[in-house]
């Protein structure tokens, strides 16, 4: 079993950015569970992977790819096996104008995940957000825009 | 054409009650907009009566039909083609424990719908919740119930 | 007693402006009862005329004055002894830059008050807005600006 | 200075709840800033100790003292000079009704504290909360009840 280090950490995500199952599982478990902040239509608890990279398409697809995340620090918890990683993000919803400051278009937060390992794998995650970080992703995930017009996902 | 009245308002939602599409299309245009409060997963924008009328089978679906509508008052202008009339809502979502105050569970709200009417139908229409209603309907309209997990809908 | 007419709604806001307290007592009752919408740290019910003058000042001084009301329509129900406005708000939040979209600065939105009038004055109003008002309301409202800092009022 | 170690992180808080300010001067920069989440009217940044230990007076008067925190995990990176301790939150506001579920008046939440350390003494702290915590928390410090009433502060 592999130790639990801010490089294994760093290299589950990289896993996960390849899209390549078998290089995802072998950080991420079949079975794992993920929370979304907030209250919008893509918040709550992901029930495993297939849910999870579903929702990771999701966030592709409202962005048009527009959207960058930047890990800023990590902590590790050995004995707990739990992990923390403090990310940026910056996004668009596809089609915004660039560098519009509306959060209905805009998202502009940091936050943290928090990941528990078993075994080598992450079973569970769940992430939060700084600031007022959560309305502004209830409001960029809104099928609401700046104008009040609908844009389905 | 015919006057409005508040005959007339009653008249066209006993006719969206009906689903009788001929009937509905003696008060609501086919072309008519509506506008739901809020930035939950079905609020903003409708356009059209299939776009308007899908809508409230997505009211019905999240409610399970555990939910009534009591119009208090209706108002009229005239001269400027203008009804508000202002109604109470009490609805449950599907499966929500009956009595329940959650409000992820509970929509308890009163509120405004303001329709302009052109040659005697309903061309547009929105609606304003009073006191902290739209945070409860954004709540209520959430896939994440009271424990986090997520209902799709 | 006087009518309740579009002339006398109109001349009870004309005579909160002038802030002349005996004008102000022709059409509000000493005892009337105001909720705004929102759960930010001004909203919720007032009770009585002085402790809505109150929050009329607190608006005046979020805004530095820079904040201006339209009245779009007026609707009377005789028998009930109701009224509702429809109203457009345009406000900053003193010291914001003219022109910004940032809903934690600027404040654009359309919204009602009901009125319920007795013995020709208002006991009791309440306010709603249309579309995300309520959360650009609540944005607006809040200490915190978009750059995350605090503004006491 | 003292190293960052689990134990140091939790007799910061320690010191804290003893209100001892040359106690929690061995833990606390005089200059600490602290960001709590949401937009509600006790959210944002909060400069200098004697701001910080204000807010935390606010939160004892509108809990009453009826509120517990546990803290769930402690995280470290020693490098970087950063903690994070994971907490659970339950409280309710003053008078509530013992075992209520409406997050008005019940505050349950869990969260992180990302805390910046410099010369052994936190410099810079935020927050952050799991699920939809932000909402709640946002309620629960609204001056608006379940009825919307209002509470002063």
């Amino acid at each position: 079993m592999s130790d639990l280090t801010k490089e294994r950490v760093e290299a589950a995500y990289a896993a996960l950015a390849t899209g390549d199952r078998d290089k995802i599982l072998e950080y991420w478990s079949q079975d794992v569970r993920f929370q979304m902040p907030g209250n919008h239509q893509f918040a709550g608890w992901y029930t495993g992977l297939d849910d999870y990279l579903g929702k990771m398409g999701k966030l592709m697809e409202a962005s048009g790819g527009r959207i960058t995340a930047t890990t800023l620090n990590v902590l590790i918890n050995q004995e707990e096996g739990i992990s923390v990683d403090i990310y940026r993000l910056d996004g668009y919803r596809a089609g915004a104008e660039e560098g519009t400051i509306s959060p209905y278009e805009r998202l502009q937060v940091e936050g943290v995940h928090q990941l528990r390992w078993e075994n080598g794998r992450i079973v569970e995650g769940r992430s939060a957000l700084f600031a007022d970080g959560v309305t502004r992703a209830n409001l960029w995930w809104s099928p609401v825009g700046t104008d009040g017009e609908r844009t389905e996902l």
